[in-house]
C-alpha cells in the first residue's frame, strides 16, 4: 500500500512529535522508537518498511570480516531495497557491535533508499555523516557485525526500538527520533497531521506573543474560529 | 538431527557448566543464556527447540484477553510442539508482560514436550512450579503476554537469552540455566561432557580430601592415570 | 472507599494474574508492579493502599542512625496506618539503601496493617521473612534509609514499581507479586475475578486431563455449558 | 529566600563542577543531577526551583492527547510559574514519553522564568532548542506525557536526576549540567563559588605555561599571594 | 590486624543490617556490596579480606579450559588464602560469564578459608551450595572465567559490589549480604554492634508486644533505663 | 614497545572501525571501547597507554576538595606522564562523579600527552572541549572524583571501557570511539590496517558511483586488479 503523492510530500513537513498525537487518537501508543537518534541532524525521513532481521551471532555461521553477498542475508537485502523503501534493522537494541556501515550505507544511497534505521550501532559514523542519507541509530561502534550478530532474513515483521514495524509501514524521522505509521493508516495520519501541525505551529506564534494558554492550547471554539480565519486569508483550506 | 538414546541420556546426567566448556573447545563461546532461571529447581531439561517468536504488540494486532486458536501463532505452536520438544521463545528480553502461564504449559506437558524456555517472564508462576515441568524464565509477570508480545511465527532461527537458537537445536537446564547445543555437534559433546564431568566429580571428591589443585586439577599425566585405575575398578571406560 | 466483606475475601482467592486480566477488560494495562517480589512465599496480601513518599535524601535533613517520631513522615505514617491498610511506599525503584526495617514492620504487623509494599529494598530481610507479616519489596540492602531517602510525605498520589498508587486503592499480593485495583473498580474486579479463576481452574484441570487447547481455553460455547453444568452441581452460582 | 542581585549575578559566571565542590565542603555529596543535560549548548540557567510531580498514568485519568488547562496540573503550573523561576519536573526519570512540549515551554519564556529542568523527557526538541530559553532533560521523545506521566501536584519536594529539590532552591545549569543549591546556603555559596572560579581560572591559565601542579594546584602559600597580587593588580577584592 | 578472639565472635552474632548502622556513625555511608547475594542460605561469613582482582579477558592471554596453576594468578591466589581469610574478587560486576567454580571453591574451604565473596558470577552453583561454605555472587552463570576476564594479581586494593575493599579488611556476610569494615575500626564497631543488635531485638520483642515506637524506638532514657535493668537481670553487661 | 615513525603516523590516517577488523582477522573480537566518546570531534588521538586505577571510595581515604598532589596516586600519574603516552583511566564506567577536570588536562597536555581516555566522567567538560587536547570519556559530571572515585595505583593491567589496557598498549582514537591495539601486533596492525582503510575507501568511491556491492565489496579478483592498477598510477605501493 502506497501513500498519495500529496501524503507522501506532507509528512516531510509534519514532525514526529505531531504523528505520535494523531496515532494515540487512533489508539496506538506505541508508536515512536526508543533511543534510536539521527546521525545527521536535519536530514528527514520519509519512506516504507524493508525489514531485517538480526539475531545473535554463533561462531560457526559468523564472524568473517569479508561477508558473501550471493547468501549473507544482510547483502541480499541492501541489494533488494527499492526506491523510498528504509532499511529498518532489529539488532535487538544491541550496540556493542555495528548492524551495518559506511559503503553499504552508501550503496542503499545510491539504490534510492529513503534511509536507515537501526536500533543497534552504525560505524563508520563519522563518514557516513558526510553522505547525504538519512540515518538513525541507537548508538555508534567500530566492531564489525558480525561478532555479535547474524542477518537470518528480510521482509518479515519486527521489533525496532520497542516498536513493531511491518514491512511496508510508513517510517517517518526528524531530528527527535523515528515513528511507524501503520500502513493501513498512514495516508489518514498524513493529512490530519499535517492539519494538526499547522494548527499548533499557529498557536505556538500566538503563545509567543505573550498570551496565556487558557482558551487557546487548547483551542476553545473563538480561538479555532480566528485559526480559520486566518487560514482563510492565506488562501487554504480549514482544519 | 536427533540424537542417539545413549547420548540423550547421557545430557541428563552433565551439567550445563561443563556442557560450555566443551562447546568452548569447539570454539562456541557464548551457549549459555543470560538471565534464564529455572522455575522448579531440581528438575533438569533436555531436548530439541521449537521455536517461537515475538515482536513488541499493536493495538489493532493485540491487546485481547482470550486468545484464537486457529490464527495465533502462539497457540498454533503449543498445538505443534512434539515429544521432546523444548518450546524456546524468543521474547526480547522483555519481562514487564508475561509470555506464556498456566495452562499453556499445562498443555505443553500433556504433549510430551521437555519444557519450556523464554527470555521474557513467565505468569502463574507459583501454580507452574507446581506442574512437574521443566520450565525456565527471566522473570515472573501477572499480566497476559498481548499487552506487550505480538507472536509473529514459530520455527525460525531466534535468539533467546542473548544466544543464538535453530529448530532442533539441543537445550539443556539445569539449576544453573539453559546452555543451547548446536545441532551438529550435539551427539559428540554429549558423549564427551560425560566423560569430563565424571572426571571432573573424581577430581572434586580428590580435592574434598585436602589435596591441592596443583597437578590435580587440571590432572597432569600422573592424575590421569590414577583416575583411568579407578574408572577401571568400576569396570567403565576411560575418558 | 471500602469492599463488602464477601468481595474482600474473594480477593485473597484469586491470583495477581487473573486481576491484571480483569482489570485489562476495563482498559487498564498497567497494573501489575515491576520487579516487587514477595519475601515471604504462600503469604497472600489484600489491602487499602496508604502511601509513603520518599525523595532523594539530603544531608542537612537526613543521615540521622536514630529517626525522631515526632516529625519523621516514615515515623507518623506507621503510627498511622490502620487495620486491613498497606504501607505502600514509593522509593523510586532505589535499592541502594533500605526503605523500612524490622522493628517498623514488627509494629505495623501489631497494629493490624496487611502488610508492606515498597518499590526500594528492605534490611533486616531475613529478620522480617520471620514475621508472619505479608512484604514486598525490590531487594534487600542493609544499610538504613537516610542514606539515601528522605521521607516526605504520606497519603498522598504515588508510584511504586512503575503503577499509579492512590490512597485507598485496593492491593492484592501472591507469590507473582503485587496488582494494584484502582477502588472505584475493586468491588466489580473482586467479583468477576473470582469467577474468573474459577472458569480457568476448571479448565487447567481439564487441559490437564490431555485435551486439546482448541474449543476450551478459551472456551466455546459447548465448553462454558459444560462448565455451568459443572458449577451447577457443585451447588454453585455460574459465571 | 531570594539571592542579593550581586550573588544572583554572580551564579551566571560560575560553573556548575564549581559549585559541586563549594557545596561538598559543607558536607553536600549529591547536588549534580544524574543524566541531565542542556538542550540548547551555551545558554547558562540562574533561578528558582518551582516543582512539578508526575506518577505514572492510569488510563481513566490521563491518555488524553488535548489537556484541560483548569484540572490538569501540569497545565495549572505553567501558569503560576513567575519571573526568575525555574520548572522542576520530577518525571522519575522515565524518558519513553516526553514530559513537556514547546508550546509550553514557549508560554513559560513568555512568563519570564529562568528555564526548564526535567528528568524526563522533552518532545518537539528541535523547536525548543531554536527558542532562546534555558532548558535541560535527560532525553527527547515525540509521544505526549499522558501516555506515561500523570502530572499530580506542584510546589512540593521532588527528586530530579536523583536530587532533592525544594520549592525555592537554587537552580543552576550549564554545559555540563544542573546542580540544585539548597535554598539555606545559596548566596554563601555564590559568593564563595565566584571567588573559587576566579582562582581556578587564574590557576588554569598559570598550568596552561606549562608548570607542574606542585605547589600550584592546589597551590600553597606562595602561589596563593601571588594571585592575592594579581587579584589586586586587578583592582579586585581578595580570595 | 587481627581481631581479639571475642570481636570476631561477636561478629557472628550481628546483623549486617546492624553493622551499616555502626559504620554510618562513623562516618561511612558505603559499607553494603550492592547486588551480592548469598548461594547458601544461614551461612554467616567472618573473615578477612584476600582481594583478587579481574580484568577483561583477551584472546591471546585466556580462553583457556585448563588454567595453569603456576602462572595463572587465580590459580596462584587459591592456594595462598589462609584459615579465616575471604577470597574478594572484583569481576566488575560482570555477570556473563563465571569468577569462579566448584572445585576451586572446595579447595578453598579445605584450606580453612572463611568464604568466598564475588560481585561477578559463581558457576556450578547448584554444586557449591551442597558444599558447607559461606559463598556470596552477584549471579551464576555455566561459562568459564576465560572467557570473559583475566586474572591480574592479588591482594591489592580492589572495589566489590561497589565498596572498597583492602586486604584484611573484614568481611562479614548473613542472608542480607555482605558488609565490609575498613580494619581499623572493625575491633570497635565488632563490640559497639553487638550490643546496638542486643538492644535491638530486646526493643523488636517490646514492640512485639503491640506497644508504640514511640520513646521506644529510638528508646528515650526511660526505656533505655528499661532495657539496662532487664540486661543486668540477664546478668550481662550494659550498653 | 614503540612504534616506527612510519606506523604512528599512518595510525593518524586510519579508521577506529578499520582498526577492529584488522584485529578481529588476528583473533581479537573485543578491542573497541564501550560507551566512551569524544569531547572534541575531529580530534585523532594516537598514543601509549599509561593506565590509573580507581576503586570506589572510602570517607577516611577521601572526600577532599584539594588534593595532595605528593600522595594522591592520580596527581602523581599526571606529573609521570610522558610524550605520546594517554592517560587511561579505569574509572569502573561509573558516571555519577567526575574521574578528571580542566586544570589536569591543561597539564597533561602540557607535558605532550597524547590525550585521556576514561570509562568513567569528565568534569568542566566545557572548558576542556575549548582545549587542543584529545579527550574521550563516557559522560560529564560537575561533581569532583573524590566522592565516588579512590585513585589506588597507575602502570597496571586494567579495563577501560570494557577492553583490557596494558601499560604500552596503543590507544587510537577518532569520531567513532577508541580502540585497544595489544602492543605486540600494533606496528603490523598499523601497516595492514592503513592499505585496508586505502582499499576501502577507493571501494566506497567507486559504489558511490552507482555499481552494485557483487564483485565490489567485498572485492573479486578482477576488483582487486583494478584498484592494483588505480594504485599503481598513484604511484604508490600494492596491498
Amino acid at each position: 500500500m502506497r501513500l498519495t503523492a500529496d501524503a507522501f510530500e506532507k509528512l516531510h513537513h509534519v514532525s514526529t512529535a505531531s504523528l505520535t498525537s494523531e496515532l494515540l487518537k487512533l489508539g496506538f501508543r506505541n508508536t515512536f522508537m526508543k533511543g534510536v537518534h539521527p546521525l545527521k541532524k536535519g536530514k528527514s525521513l520519509v519512506g516504507y518498511a524493508f525489514t531485517l532481521r538480526y539475531i545473535p551471532a554463533r561462531e560457526d555461521l559468523d564472524l568473517e570480516v569479508d561477508y558473501d553477498n550471493l547468501t549473507n542475508p544482510q547483502r541480499i537485502a541492501v541489494e533488494k531495497v527499492e526506491q523510498d523503501e528504509v532499511l529498518v534493522i532489529d539488532a535487538r537494541g544491541e550496540v556493542s557491535a555495528a548492524s551495518l556501515g559506511h559503503i553499504l550505507c552508501t550503496r542503499l544511497m545510491c539504490r534510492g533508499a529513503a534511509g536507515v534505521v537501526t536500533d543497534g550501532a552504525l560505524r563508520d559514523y563519522p563518514s557516513i555523516q558526510e553522505l547525504d542519507f538519512a540515518t538513525y541509530a541507537a548508538g555508534a561502534h567500530g566492531t564489525t557485525s558480525s561478532v555479535l550478530h547474524h542477518p537470518v532474513d528480510f521482509q518479515v515483521p519486527i521489533g525496532c526500538g520497542g516498536v513493531m514495524v511491518q514491512p511496508g509501514d510508513v517510517i517517518v524521522g526528524d531530528d527527535e527520533g523515528v515513528v511507524v505509521i501503520p500502513s493501513q493508516v498512514a495516508e489518514e495520519v498524513a493529512h490530519k497531521c499535517y492539519d494538526r501541525d499547522r494548527l499548533e505551529s499557529w498557536i505556538q506564534q500566538k503563545i509567543a506573543t505573550g498570551v496565556s494558554i487558557i482558551n487557546v492550547y487548547p483551542p476553545n471554539e473563538e480561538t479555532k474560529a480566528e485559526y480559520r480565519k486566518w487560514l482563510a486569508e492565506q488562501g487554504e483550506k480549514t482544519c
